[in-house]
């Protein structure tokens, strides 16, 4: 089973990566562009059918590895 | 307007980095992790109220400069 997941940077940390795409996308004419903020994916193939054990497990791996709980959010899709 | 986007490798195409993780998972007991793919994910505020007009624009973007259509897939969430 599939278990995807979405890392991203709390609000209020400061992303230096974002903001060079941002400054990027506005220097090639997408002046519309008022802020980009990057985050991580992960796709994660793990050997359970049953979805719900799946997800719990994905979430024990965020918390102890994919994600730093100190600066970042996750969420299950 | 917030868009999301998502982008990731292409299958066939290696993921170092996502086998590392998978490694990783399996040492510290994952042992039902069989493989880890990681991409990327953008948080892109686009000035636009129109959602088709906002999305069309990131398309744009993503096709010029967040995803390397050589090796990469993207998905405007």
């Amino acid at each position: 089973m599939k278990i995807k997941v979405i890392v991203t940077l709390k609000n209020g940390v400061l992303d230096p990566q974002g903001k060079a795409i941002q400054q990027t996308l506005n220097g090639m004419g997408f002046s519309e562009v008022n802020q980009v903020r990057q985050g991580k994916y992960f796709d994660i193939e793990v050997g359970e059918t049953d979805e719900n054990e799946a997800k719990f497990k994905v979430d024990e791996m965020c918390k102890k590895l994919l994600a730093n709980l100190v600066i970042e959010d996750y969420k299950i899709l």
